[in-house]
């Protein structure tokens, strides 16, 4: 019953997001024994304005 | 003080989103005997090319 | 698919554990007519030193 | 390390999320004595229609 | 800068967090082009009367 | 109604948590207008096994 979050950046393709899918599920079947239809994983993308390191979003950082 | 965050697939209806609260609300009122202002949700809409099962996005799923 | 957080402080008996996780379950099935082994729940539990309201850690309110 | 998530609802200028970040960051690395660059902030906004408080979605309680 | 919470049930060797952290952490760098430095990984783990499927605890459906 | 969930490595002390909870808290309200008793900061502890970055335990990392 892995869930899993995965907070990124916005703006990949829809290819990494099923590229990510599929390998992150194959590793965690590997190592836990699990089935892979006990394995769910969200996507949740941060726009560059609403994501901040160093105190700073990152939209500035990149200026 | 019970903070809930419930995630569920884009595409629900507002009447839902109403009834979600006002059901899950009563039942921790009820269950933990705390006032109905402390009881926050938040709902956490995933699209179904942002969630994933068995390793495929949920859109792929479903074609 | 919905997955549910639960953020509740410490403290609860098992049985409000098993009441809520019925009680909420049965909401979600209801309201958006999903099945019920669909419905995943986390409780996570706040010492009353981990949580805070108006800036006070919730066990130094209750002193 | 500290991976910060903040919640709140919908609707605040560009300036108030850089202020956040500013102000926050500044208290954890004063507090906790860390670098300012390991400490990520993430901003998830909630519609007025996706939050709930005593069961009623925020939208409705400002009817 | 992605930022994983990995909710699993308590209860996995220390090799089996070591796999997944080496093992997820190979995926978003290979998937996303990312430094490895820039992938932090939370394990949360819940225990067995913390979760529940179909409205029941995971520990009273193993009984 | 901000919600706030700091992650952070386990092992800081009780006066750390106290000046985290009010420090930002006075941030929140000074930048958003909010009430304070609408301010609400779950500090949610990381154990050095359960932190990874670059793909290696923060423990290991240490050593």
């Amino acid at each position: 019953m892995p869930f899993i979050q995965v907070h990124l950046l916005a703006g990949r393709s829809k290819e990494q997001f099923e590229d990510l899918a599929k390998g992150i599920t194959e590793v965690v079947v590997k190592v836990l024994g699990v089935a892979p239809e006990s394995v769910w994983i969200e996507f949740i993308e941060m726009p560059k304005d609403r994501f901040s390191i160093s105190g700073v979003l990152y939209e500035n950082l990149k200026k």
